[in-house]
């Protein structure tokens, strides 16, 4: 059995709770946030608390709070030598105070409020301080899932901006396609198996193997038409600074 | 029985080929390519002409050729009144010289030449200059596909945009994530999974919904460390550029 804390009650919280609670070798003794938040109808009221002080005897407190928190909390927790991780994925394992033991259980993904989350297929990428630890959130992690990574700070750090690269920014990508649909009314729904076929191919050859397109090929022609179709400034700087990149990129492979 | 002739020896015509080959209701009566190449081993080359005068009586021409030859060979055609059509997203259908009846036949994807194409999932684009070739092109698509769209010739260059923000664009940031794990030793593969999850839920709600991450936050502590790992200025230009854009359409918002 392992005893669980879970501080928060945000998006990775709550799914955290909701995947965890259902496990048999899990037992979440508290949860604790300052509103004093339930994460469900059937959660009993007593077992959270906004009180740091009065937090259980548990093998692992998961702080899965704000990166900016995560210094501030972990030294007003009132006990040493237990295990601390957090869930973020771009605070170093260290900034947690050294009174306790560090560590970090992070899984990679991106998370809504009102969207159930299949931890099987989620990476965690885990670290801690020493090899005990290490195990313990190993068995942790893969009671959710099948992907457990030990990851270092930095390798996390690395993660971290690639997630911002393929997660973040593409979904700005597909915002602006949607936009430009919507303007001028066509279903951008038309998009989607390419979308989909996009993201199929990578996991099938390497990303640059499977560029396309009029930058790709430098048709000039088709890149400037688009251009003035595209009336938004933003779009339109978007559009010029991706275009060169990728000329640059294969122009200087070619 | 719809009989077809396709020009061109691209990714496009090879793909059609291998479809419409096997469909009971279709002959390719011919193919033409300047090279006489042909598609397959099996394919008589007897039917594979590399001289436009020979091209055979059909009811489609299918020119999936490059957008810069589509006005040229359609003036080549040594025939008149009969259906000839163009493969492309960019161009529009009246660039087919006019002593044939002109149409469009787009399939909305991303074509590699070695991986196969499920077109039963392909959306193609079509349309005419008139009722009874647009049903024709309707049911020619509909033999590959189950999913057909009648879009104009300024619809579908709208959609042509939007596919290279959503496809060549995302492709190439999927392209810079993989770099930037590559160069630090991280398997790329970890982020494979958060990918699949962006894809997944622009089909759940609408794109604008789905943004988090550092930009969004206003989290600028984040943003400077990302920055400062970046080595590479070209990826740097476009994390900032893309941070700017986000932080512009949700500052707005908020």
């Amino acid at each position: 059995m392992i005893r669980l804390v879970i501080l928060g009650n945000g998006n990775v919280a709550k799914h955290l709770y909701t995947a965890f609670s259902t496990k048999e070798h899990i037992q979440i003794v508290q949860c604790y946030n300052r509103k004093g938040l339930s994460f469900d109808k059937e959660q009993n009221k007593g077992l959270v608390t906004t009180n740091l002080d009065d937090l259980k005897d548990a093998d692992v407190y998961i702080m899965a709070i704000s990166d900016d928190a995560i210094s501030e909390v972990s030294k007003k927790l009132p006990f040493s030598d237990r295990l601390v991780v957090h869930t973020s994925g771009s605070t170093p394992m260290l900034e947690i105070d050294d009174k306790n033991n560090r560590g970090v259980f992070y899984p990679l993904q991106t998370f809504s409020k009102d969207k159930d989350v299949d931890f099987k297929e989620v990476p965690f990428c885990i670290e801690a301080e020493n090899n005990n630890h290490l195990s313990l959130l190993k068995n942790l992690a893969s009671i959710l899932s099948e992907k457990v990574y030990e990851v270092s700070s930095k390798q996390r750090n690395i993660l971290h901006v690639s997630a911002v690269f393929v997660n973040n920014f593409t979904n700005h990508l597909f915002t602006i396609g949607n936009e430009i649909c919507e303007e001028h009314k066509v279903p951008f729904e038309i998009l989607h198996p390419l979308i989909q076929e996009t993201v199929k191919k990578i996991t099938e050859m390497p990303p640059n193997q499977a560029q396309t397109g009029p930058a790709l090929r430098n048709d000039q022609q088709t890149i400037e038409r688009h251009l003035n179709l595209i009336t938004d400034n933003s779009q339109k700087e978007i559009y010029k600074i991706l275009t060169e990149a990728i000329q640059l990129q294969y122009g200087k492979k070619l």
